[in-house]
């Protein structure tokens, strides 16, 4: 079936969106809509401009008749600084204050536009580095993962604490829980990573650090290489954090619980991704 | 900023792709893109017919001023019938047989094209049917609702076996585990569903259906309706399954300990989905 522009204008652009990260051949293209390989190259310098104009990612292109395109979604600082101050206010609310300090974030954890901009924000901040993996550990931080594990078409593993046959051999490590300064154990199906992978941890709340500690420790195991860690957000902890190169989409400072108020800012994300 | 055609069919397509089963204005398209309604109308009227030819879903179109646009994603029964075939070669490699008759299948659910394929399968199946959440449980299923949950554009809630304290008052159940005859505990948290709710029950393995059960249970436990329970993979089960209505992708029929074979065919969602 042999296409018209607009119509392969549409298709295309749905087609590299679902497929981030991947080059798609001109090639490919070429056969899908039975139209010549100059006419492609125009197509895709279409959707390359109109990507970049509205600030939602990039659209590589390689030239020449072996050449193709791949799309690399990202965020720009306005977008993201405007989820953020929309994700302080939503965790300031009052009722989200939970016995013992905690503040409740699962219902924004499974909110399909909550992630994707979550995902797209993390993944943003990586750009420019080679990422194989994503690491996160059950339950929380999975639909994090998940959500940046799309945005970067890399696969994500979770490190799980309790043991489970599902998984095969594991590999171990024992952890200083942060909060509690109990010694806790996690571990990692033993075929989840390759050696030598880079892994990207995520989480949802990070406080002492602890069980991120756990998957630094994790990969070590695994003779992996640790790229980065990011979590949805922090909270305050006074003492020594184990963990100090991080990035937190939010921070919560203070809570009150006189009158049960959470004191919520913004992490150092935006600082960290932006002001390169 | 005044627009070509080709600039807003190109933004447009990805907007209406990221927000699944959302109505999008006229009024909107024609402010972000500085361009009469009638001439976004026309362009609606061109992304409708090439998502229609290309079966990736359908983009309904509410016609005169105060309309707009809603993509509904969904995938043809070729494009399904041949990713189940993929996944049936995949699960059916030896080296996924774990000791116990179990299979493999935490890479499988960790890969951001597989996830996007099993959402897409398992929300056509459900759309012409009212979904106000999809329900799973810690940990292997979160991955499954959660692309679910992006596709139906609804939000996922996680029952889980242990409590946590993040999770503020919970609902719990018993149930027997199918399986082992053992009586377990499952809980979610109180403010996750409200009454009345819609609910999409999804998981990936399921063998005697104690776990799907239980969450049955929690759904009348909370006042709420269930639609639907589709899994990943449904396991051999000699004795009366306690779940009979659910749809599966992949059915895993026979495992051989002797010469380390799993055998696996497609399960009953082709039939369930498009034979309508």
């Amino acid at each position: 079936m042999k296409t018209r522009r607009s119509d392969r204008l549409i298709d295309m652009t749905r087609y590299l969106l679902e497929r981030p990260h991947t080059l798609v051949s001109l090639t490919y293209f070429s056969k899908r809509y039975e139209s010549a390989k100059s006419s492609i190259s125009e197509d895709l310098a279409i959707v390359k401009r109109t990507v970049r104009e509205r600030g939602t990612g990039t659209l590589e292109t390689i030239p020449g008749a072996a050449g193709g395109a791949r799309f690399i979604p990202s965020i720009d600082e306005a977008e993201a600084r405007e989820f953020i101050e929309t994700m302080t206010e939503e965790l300031s609310e009052k009722d989200r204050l939970l016995p013992g300090g905690y503040v409740y974030l699962s219902d924004l954890l499974g909110r399909p536009d909550v992630l994707r901009q979550v995902g797209r924000l993390i993944a943003t901040e990586y750009l420019d580095q080679k990422i194989d993996a994503v690491m996160t550990v059950a339950t929380k931080g999975v639909p994090i993962a998940q959500s940046v594990s799309t945005f970067l078409n890399v696969p994500f593993v979770i490190v799980r604490r309790d043991s489970k046959i599902t998984e095969g051999s594991t590999v171990s490590v024992n952890y200083v829980s942060g909060s509690s300064e109990r010694i806790e154990k996690m571990e990692l199906s033993k075929r989840s990573l390759k050696r030598g992978a880079n892994v990207l941890i995520v989480d949802d709340f990070m406080k002492g650090g602890g069980t991120v500690n756990g998957m630094k420790s994790l990969i070590e195991e695994f003779e992996a290489n640790l790229v980065g860690i990011s979590v949805f957000a922090e909270g305050a902890f006074s003492g020594d954090r184990i963990v100090d190169d991080y990035s937190s989409l939010l921070k919560v400072d203070e809570i009150n619980h006189t009158d049960k108020t959470i004191h919520v800012s913004e992490g150092n994300y935006l600082s960290k991704t932006f002001k390169k």
